[in-house]
């Protein structure tokens, strides 16, 4: 059968398919990028806080967000967080209509993830999700914390003074390792509505408390915006 | 009514108002990253200290110091530490008023900081102050640990040497956290006499013990900005 | 006897040789660098677990993999993992050659760290190889773990967006750091099949599920070459 | 008294008469910083040694360790530690007449903190110093991790193929971070004659046992020396 594809053929004209569809496709490889970035994210989170790593999971934390930005930045930015997003936006560094994708693909970044840690640690989610103390305080404690996330992420990743500068993830992950240890035993500390997804879902936080990360986590990272617009008239 | 102003358009003429006062006074901005930096670094200081995280609070505190230099330092020069606006002082490289300005504000900032980690954690900070055993001892601490900071941040920040390095926030946050793991249960481990204000402020720290900061703060950013100066002659 | 050679000549001699034998074989010198990267991530590796350093584990092992690579980029490309070697062979950074050599290497340093191990903590190996819980679970962490490892590899050691960055030694170090504080209590977190085969001869690991991570590691780096290639089309 | 200097003139001569003469003599200010780098280095483990920071003292140690190399390495290289001292001689970047200025300089660094750590925690010296249990696997172990640090400090501070990086603080630090971990409860984990010097003053170790720091430190080094010529032919 000479006119038949063999395996390998068939493997090879299905891969050139996806990288030509790919190639023309710029915004797709950001999404997968924003993807894979924000389900490792609530992955370790999950494997870390369910795993009883108690106060190592910070560093577990900020360090998967660092690498993760390190491999992914030069492909889709690396926001793996809808905040981020939404001040990236604010700007004036990504469309809207970008960003509506973004946030979608990491909110099913985070679905994904909760299941995978579902199918790992059976049996070991809470079976009643933990509440916060104080929405009051929580509010507070994550507008703080993604506050300073926006605030580093515009300043390290899009401001004029700091271009080409090798440092971003480091300071981004570490931003989340510092709020963490700071607020988590306050808010949880998600400091990304993407994370509240995943930890919602997971039973370490409860769904009727949905709201304070909506608002601690939109509303901090829109504060950034306004401050970095204040603060760096110059650049645009 | 055409006449009236739209919401938007208030909120645009008040954004472009702030952007335009902020683009004539450089130092403005400068102020309001100082305030920032030290705002964070004494509220999560706060935070880890007072929530118990123990051994883990360098981690935490030398991470964000890190991040919020990363952050600002392309703006303010990212000092959050009237002990490294002396130094920088004498090293020539901020005229005196500026440096009586960031001084202020970075005070300011501990003493705001102060009171969100009290809102945070309310009834949580101790009744009575922890004072030091040994005030000579603290001294000593406060000086060592305050010069090997100085002495980091003038070689990193400002030498010829490091030109255009992009591990300064890195050194610097770093130094805090070795510093903090070495001189903490002596003196507190402050190495900043806005970091100390803050702590006072929440009873970490006895206010009748207050001169030892600045004894020993002040004392080491100046020896270390003497032997930079011996070290480096051609650094002007 | 002046036809004689001290020992000073014998010795230069002697060294003279083998450097122009090196010289003239540029594959010698990367497979001794692959062998001491691989010999000491394994004798942490095993130091620590056995040593109980308990949850600072992945901190060390993520640290000294971190430092190795920094070292020895340069030569080798530093993969210290035949799962790495796949992913870049996949990705055409390698020749079939050559990366068989790679792996051959990277077993003997394992099972030369292995011995000593053993030699430096006698009679503190476990008796009874500590089995995983469920090995389908085992091989899903296997290959996220091994996914995140080389998909940080390929980004930030062979992409064209982030060449000439000075973080890649960070990223992978910290990448099997953060997988390790998840993955670790399921599968053992060896990411690594030369790393497993270490474990393996330490009783830290048991023979008869070797296979998990010679499926996991294998596996998740050719699903990340896969992804790379989708989605980095312009590089080749 | 117009003839007389006031107390600011005096200050002005002095110190413009120090630095003239450091000024003339370059090696001066290289003694300063590698008293400095090794006093600090030296200070903060016996400070979180004694201090009982336990686990989390490697990361204190490995980090000012990688501060001090940032901070000093443009003046004097920042060996900080005579058997790095010896590695850079045999790689034949430092004169042998240098070498043994800095090695004499490291240890009186060394003496000075111990006394310093002394003052700081009066009566908390052990007063019997700890043995190591086997004193062949200590020095095993001290060739092990010396070999490592040399090794690594070689390839990212003196190779041509890392020319200009900016990890090499990092790097090296970290490096004893991990080491620390590996090798610390066999020998103490010194990896540095200097620090062997300190901790046996401080009863951290045996004076009796010292040969072994000595044997362990220079061997290791020697070894690392050797095989980066090797591996590095066409560097001189």
């Amino acid at each position: 059968m000479p006119e038949c594809l063999t395996v390998k053929q068939l493997w090879f004209v299905f891969l050139k398919s996806i990288v030509s569809m790919n190639q023309n496709c710029f915004v797709m490889r950001k999404l997968i990028t924003e993807f894979i970035g924000t389900f490792f994210l609530v992955v370790v989170i999950g494997m870390v806080v369910i795993g009883g790593k108690g106060d190592f999971a910070p560093l577990a934390i900020g360090s998967v967000l660092m690498c993760m930005i390190f491999a992914g930045a030069h492909v889709s930015g690396a926001h793996y967080n809808p905040a981020v997003t939404l001040a990236v936006l604010l700007r004036g560094r990504i469309s809207l209509k970008e960003a509506g994708a973004y946030m979608i693909v990491q909110i099913i970044g985070a679905i994904a993830s909760a299941s995978v840690v579902n199918f790992l640690m059976p049996g070991k989610m809470p079976d009643v999700a933990s509440a916060m103390v104080s929405t009051s305080s929580s509010v507070v404690a994550e507008i703080l914390g993604t506050f300073a996330l926006a605030y580093v992420v515009l300043n390290v990743a899009t401001a004029k003074g700091t271009t080409g500068n090798m440092f971003y993830g480091l300071s981004i992950g570490f931003t989340v390792l510092s709020m963490a240890y700071a607020f988590g035993s306050i808010s949880g500390g998600a400091f990304n509505p993407a994370v509240a997804v995943g930890i919602s879902i997971m039973r370490l936080a409860e769904w009727s408390q949905f709201w304070v990360y909506l608002v601690g986590c939109f509303g901090g990272a829109a504060l950034a915006a306004l401050v970095f617009r204040i603060n760096n008239p110059e650049d645009k």
